[in-house]
């Protein structure tokens, strides 16, 4: 297998933590984004939508989409769990990742699309709905910080992919001066937490 | 269990559709969203997205997000098999069920939004979002055509959550006037077979 990654993108950090997890090592190639070097026949052949990571299996078939690949990985290697064990905990997992997928992170790159310079050029812009979506996302950070509450991880008591998602969520957001507030303590504490697992590094 | 609905649209359907393959009845409360019953406090205690549909469990503790819920009938009921079977197919339902909700429901979520007379009201609405969204749904069932081929499934040989996700994309594209194309006859061909299940009606 092979992954195509983008290093400063925020979805290829989801597989790339998420191996990391499971102590996955696998060849990795780099594909440069933003010098369009996803946009060729090739490409799109591995991935009709254009977009990164792509896995490579060996059978010469493509995955894309992040929890695709994760999930494969789930399945080959099953420990430790990070799309939860039993069926509550499995379906909260999935709830709490696309809640934070849908809620928060979409908006955060709505953001970025519509707003930031760094993406000038690249599609079509609204700057008026970049700043709703702006303010979406704020609104997605206060409710995930009352969810949290005391509670260690995202989706309950074990760490999870929800955990990943929300870590590479916080970390692009904040390319787009979108923080975690001063008194959103227990999205801060939860934060600090993930971040300092030696897996935020990958 | 209960499952809190709204008939009409179209996330609970696919929940609906879900529950119907595998063959479990369970009760279903009606909450109608076009009349804001979800925009309570006992609601946004259920749910703080605000969205259906829900699934209330025995234990008093509450699901959200469509997948999420199958998720945990596909774990408590695990035949026949919605999410694929072993470690590749399984990711490539996995990919199939997200790459049509981000191609394409969610413009199509978008166009209702911002140009549908229905939505009007609802939230603010910029017509100049919701018709470059109209293009990528257009390009979205384009590209779904062409990826299906000769399948007999949208994620290959197997009926998956994929069909049903887009059964429902495509049901409720058409109430905003975005519908299958003539020459795109793989689609049309997958939307009879799948559309004269049983489990359509649900």
């Amino acid at each position: 297998v092979k992954l195509y990654d983008f290093t400063l993108a925020p979805s290829p950090r989801r597989v790339r933590v998420f191996l990391a997890e499971k102590g996955i090592a696998i060849p990795i190639e780099q594909v440069d984004i933003m010098r369009n070097a996803n946009r060729t026949p090739e490409f799109y052949r591995k991935n009709p939508s254009g977009s990164l990571p792509i896995l490579e299996l060996d059978d010469g078939s493509h995955l894309s989409e992040s929890v695709a690949i994760c999930r494969y990985f789930e399945e080959t290697h099953p420990l430790p769990a990070l799309f939860g064990v039993g069926a509550k905990e499995q379906a909260m997992v999935e709830m709490w990742n696309r809640r934070v997928e849908l809620s928060i992170f979409a908006p955060v790159g709505h953001v970025w699309s519509h707003l930031s310079p760094v993406s000038e050029g690249r599609a079509k812009r609204i700057r008026e709905f970049g700043l709703i979506q702006r303010d979406a996302a704020a609104a997605g950070f206060a409710m995930l910080d009352r969810a949290i509450g005391g509670n260690q991880f995202i989706a309950g008591a074990r760490f999870s992919i929800a955990d990943i998602t929300t870590l590479c969520m916080v970390d692009f957001a904040r390319t787009v001066d979108i923080k975690i507030q001063p008194e959103q303590q227990n999205l801060a504490r939860w934060y600090a937490r993930v971040s300092s697992r030696p897996s935020s590094k990958a």
